[in-house]
């Protein structure tokens, strides 16, 4: 029988992106929330932080758990992560959405399964 | 020669976890910020929002990146990830502190590592 999951993880890094993008805490929010929207996810808060002399954090929460950026404008890197549960929000339609937007030189992306039904409890 | 990261990401499964404690996001709140404090991480926001009927989501935002929790209490279930940067803060005594307070049954956790150094820019 095939195992099954509460959730699903996507852990990305993306290398070679532009610092005016990457730098820019109105943009990401913009981005994140429009893949979101475009996911079928549903925001239920934001919160964005741009550190002195650079980097943004960028985490918006989600009906479906969250989405969050922190990025490295000196070194051009960006760690995205989007993490979804239930069937409305395809996590890898936002993951598409801000690649393009993004569009980073070179990227790696990985998959994790969360919550394993098997190990969780029935409803008391 | 060794490879060099940015960050560490623990991404931990906790099953087993008691309705009251994981279906409070004041309770939450109060071991996150306290765990983070303890392992000499250095807050910037939060944002925690409970879900009706049931669930929290909570996220800290530090200067190391971020410390998140998912929870289904109907499951006995919380996802936790504690992504860190930088050597001030080790995100493990904070893992071990959340462990403490939250004492699931059951528990799995890997450590990822983000940001590969080889194949970020040099500072422009």
């Amino acid at each position: 029988m095939e195992t099954r999951y509460l959730g699903k993880h996507l852990i990305a890094e993306f290398y070679g992106c532009s610092r005016d993008k990457i730098d820019n805490p109105e943009f990401l929010r913009e981005i994140l929330e429009n893949s979101i929207l475009k996911a079928g996810g549903h925001i239920v808060g934001r919160l964005f932080h741009r550190f002195n002399p650079q980097g943004v954090t960028g985490i918006v929460a989600i009906s479906e758990s969250h989405v969050s950026v922190h990025t490295w404008p000196e070194n051009g890197y960006m760690a995205l992560d989007i993490f979804t549960c239930g069937s409305e929000m395809d996590p890898w339609v936002a993951y598409r959405e801000i690649f393009e937007k993004i569009k980073p030189g070179k990227v790696k992306v990985i998959e994790i399964n969360r919550g394993e039904l098997k190990e969780v409890k029935a409803e008391a």
